[in-house]
């Protein structure tokens, strides 16, 4: 977390109109899930039971690349378009939920849809807990 | 276009519950906005009046994310999440129409902009559209 | 190619040191495939004989992603650094030999990946081109 | 780095060819680069003496970009191709250099360009000693 906290505090806009704690979380959540969503594909994809592995791999990549771009508006903090941002981030929970519910289904078997789930549905709430902070 | 459509149709699922045409024509529109929006925000970041542009350059930029990470999604024929897929075409119409909101303001003085507020009104419009063929 | 050439004489800083007809076509190349690579990677996620495919789909992956990067530096036309872009185009020209390599193996078989070695070989000469155009 | 080595560890194929320390060593540090260069983007273009920091903006948004496309080829354990991933590491330890040279001009002025100067350097010793390992 720290580096990304320290870059909020070193913006001059700092997090501008939303609370700077969640806000770091949310965009290291982002980031994590990128990292963990991107490897689990792969990881997926490499398995002998590939075949129902099929659909895991796309929730995967979806919610890879939706949280890239929802961490990425996040850290243009010069002034974030709510009209814009409030659906990303709700795309963004639906996403990671969804991600994390395939996931669950095959974390007995596989030790990366286990971690890749935990860190989906870390995503999920700080997610949804920055568009409780949008509201107010 | 044709690259996009051809692509929708070799693919063994096809568009699957999407109208083909509507879906290539959205997938064309996010990438074309991913270019567009990408040399806009360069060319307003090599600008004299940088200082007024600031605002653009952001605009772009999260409208160049968004649109990837929705193409990417469309792309994803296997089977596209209406609850995940749905806020994402909300996230991408909202930025499309905040970007050409923006850079029409620059139309007159800056062609870059004028060019990219036709690509983005265009993208708005097929994402506007697959939305309502998504609830149909 | 028209909006890509549009904006590129549209920059402040036109195509700088490099041939602007070039660069545009190197530009377009990327972009299409990384529309293109990307579809075909998930039409051989879905493909019956996905046990053969993937390495298939991670050459689509990795060729997606350099392509993309390689069109984003691309197109910041405000001055290239040559140190870093020399190198990018080397990978990218590496990146679009060994996916279409991979590709045409399965030519016969998918259509998606017969037109996918087409766009790969196509972004390898204009990506080539460009490392030329770059000594001189 | 502990959700990282995991994934890495949970692969099927784990490291394959690569030492997994060195492996997770550069996958995080571009995966970090991604984050702070993106964060020290948007900070420049948000100070006062921003035409000073062209440069910077466009020097950070290239090693984000360059970052991502290494991080994610990195993280395709399943087999990686040494005659694409050697020039794109070469691209990366570039662009992390370049970045690094360029924001230690700014770092007494802007602790934002402190930071990610830090990160681009250990990002190109990262990417520098996976380099060293694929040469063995």
């Amino acid at each position: 977390m720290s580096h990304i906290k320290s870059m909020i505090d070193a913006h001059p806009k700092q997090a501008g109109d939303l609370p700077a704690d969640q806000l770091a979380q949310a965009i290291k959540a982002c980031l994590d899930c990128v990292a963990v969503c991107g490897s689990c594909a792969d990881a997926c994809l490499a398995e002998e039971g590939i075949e129902e592995l099929r659909h895991c791999i796309r929730t995967d990549q979806d919610c890879a690349d939706i949280c890239l771009a929802t961490a990425r508006m996040l850290q243009r903090q010069g002034g974030h378009h709510t009209a814009v941002l409030r659906p990303l981030l709700e795309a963004c929970v639906a996403a990671c939920r969804n991600c994390a519910d395939e996931c669950e289904r095959h974390a007995g078997m596989h030790e990366h849809c286990r971690i890749c789930a935990e860190h989906c549905r870390r995503c999920e709430e700080a997610c949804a807990a920055l568009l409780v902070a949008l509201s107010n």
